[in-house]
């Protein structure tokens, strides 16, 4: 399976995804800045994998916040804390619509209200907790998986939009789970990746990792998505999600909305796969879920390359929002949920504790 | 105005739309094989554009055939004959969607078939015909702004998708020509563009003409067409045709279906701008349309640039068809037209000696 983020030695790596799928290059991160600046470029992307990374960046500046205090004695526990809330603020300013992001910050923030003790015990215990969160990401992409699944029969033409795969979490990626249990279980199908402009998520990197996989697929821009699914080649579709708000309403990669209209039009399930992370339940619904805007270059250009001139106005949201009413049903790694999610989703939240810290 | 494609001298010549926005590149065109090529490799593209550089084409090997008659004299009727039809039927395989191509053909071969007298004689009747099918154009396109300005207000926002634009004519456009028009009488609005994957041709060629002519514009992706239309942005969707069935269903650019169906949902009226040549009463209906597929390289580029690995499997369909369920009215060079199209296309046809030939 393919690393996206982990922990090395004494910090976090990753794979620089804005160089896939021609490049493979592991970028090492020595101080929060680093993190925030692979979060905020998109070198990591995906709301579980920069719920992780953070966690990592956070775990991080309390090693170097420790080891600075083990030779400083006077105010070094006031310096840790301060050092390691600064991390969180910083982390917590590099993206505003994936909630995973503030939900591990704020995990590890409570780790850090806790612990008292010196500043290497309370590192220790912040690095356990950004673990924790990873290996807690491993373990609901596969129940994911394992619950999605179920809905993929032999034969089935699915679509999937963006990477909600293995490069946007620590395990086998949120749509992209019941492909990769389903293909375990002997199941044939195929899927259509929708490139996803502007930064071709799709073709860069989710293409690249069903290839890997061995998972059958045909690469279409946005615009064939519609006719794809008229041509009866779609039975179902699988998203991501950044955000799902307490009603269901969700935020995923830019486009999704409109292949969830065309879904909704063509009567075939539009599924949404997200781990209980991801849904804010102190977000009643999607009008109230922050939609960042991204710089006018990545619609000018393509992975790198110049379209048009540096000077055409452009509009370029990061996502948008598909209303519950187009949501066939959200898998979570909890189970799958169908309408009225207001319902369903907050019984699941009964079942978790984990979960609705935020 | 752009100049698209043009007879200069003694033979066609067109600008290569392959090579915008950054290089203004003119293409002569000396045998009917470059006219074909011209038009094959998409470097002029469009319904109406496509239907008059095949016209063109047709009198440029009239011509040829002419001067080699002129000093041959055995045969030389039969030779001309069979060099212009055979013109005629490399030029109706360059590509399969767009009625306009054999529309023009058509009208280029009656008058070959209609002629006696020797080839210049004929040559020279084929090349009037050539130069009315543009000058018709001409003035359909300004038709068809007149009509579709009407429907424009103050304050609009409206969405166009790919390039039925000047460059998609010899004229104003078809999908732009309402623009061009309620610009000339003082309207302010503003115009989305789609980037229109995979040839890029809003991006590339309508934000070019759009810029050129200072009307104001946003470029983007068409991921994000559905989310624009959400956000109460877009009052009112203008497209082109490369053929309108009988009933009103409509071929055009791949994506045209999907914002469709988004326009749909959002209640927002979806324009279909054609000329009467455009229009196919022979094809009852978009499932008798044939649907050109290209090379899968368009997909894995973006404008020559390479996205993803070149074994990447890829559909590439360079059309759609919107049933007319979905359009609102269709704007033609003999006015507006509203549902049910078979009715009112029909009465239109009765009115319009010109058209219904094939």
């Amino acid at each position: 399976m393919t690393q996206t983020v982990w922990w090395q030695d004494d910090h976090p790596a990753l794979i620089d995804q804005t160089r896939l799928p021609f490049e493979e290059v592991v970028v090492h991160c020595y101080d929060p800045e680093a993190v925030a600046t692979a979060i905020t470029s998109m070198q990591v992307r995906g709301a579980p994998a920069i719920g992780v990374t953070a966690a990592y960046g956070i775990a991080l500046a309390a090693r170097i916040a420790a080891g600075a205090a083990s030779w400083s004695h006077s105010g070094s526990a006031d310096a840790f804390h301060e050092a390691v809330t600064r991390a969180c603020a910083l982390l917590a300013r590099t993206r505003p619509t994936a909630v995973n992001l503030f939900w591990a910050i704020e995990r590890m923030r409570r780790v850090l209200s806790a612990q008292q003790g010196d500043p290497q015990e309370r590192a220790a215990a912040l690095m356990v907790e950004a673990l924790a969160i990873a290996a807690e990401d491993v373990a609901a992409c596969r129940r994911m998986g394992e619950a999605g699944a179920t809905l993929i029969r032999d034969g089935m033409g699915l679509l999937t939009h963006c990477n909600a795969g293995a490069l946007a979490t620590t395990g086998i990626g949120t749509a992209t789970a019941p492909f990769y249990v389903a293909q375990e279980q002997g199941r044939a199908f195929h899927v259509y990746v929708d490139e996803t402009r502007p930064l071709l998520q799709g073709a860069r990197l989710t293409a690249w990792e069903l290839r890997r996989a061995s998972i059958p697929f045909t690469l279409i821009a946005d615009t064939m998505a519609a006719y794809t699914m008229q041509l009866g080649r779609i039975n179902a579709v699988f998203v991501g999600a950044d955000r799902v708000a307490a009603n269901g309403d969700t935020a995923n990669k830019i486009g999704t909305y409109g292949v969830a209209l065309s879904a909704h039009i063509h009567q075939i399930p539009f599924y949404v796969v997200a781990p209980m992370s991801t849904i804010d339940f102190a977000t009643p619904d999607g009008a109230s879920i922050p939609i960042e805007e991204r710089r006018p270059d990545e619609v000018r250009h393509a992975h790198g390359h110049p379209l048009v001139p540096d000077d055409y106005p452009v509009f370029n949201p990061a996502f948008d929002l598909t209303p519950a009413q187009y949501i066939t049903a959200i898998i979570t790694d909890q189970g799958i949920v169908y309408p009225p999610f207001a319902n369903s989703l907050a019984t699941l939240l009964g079942t978790s504790p984990r979960v609705g810290a935020r």
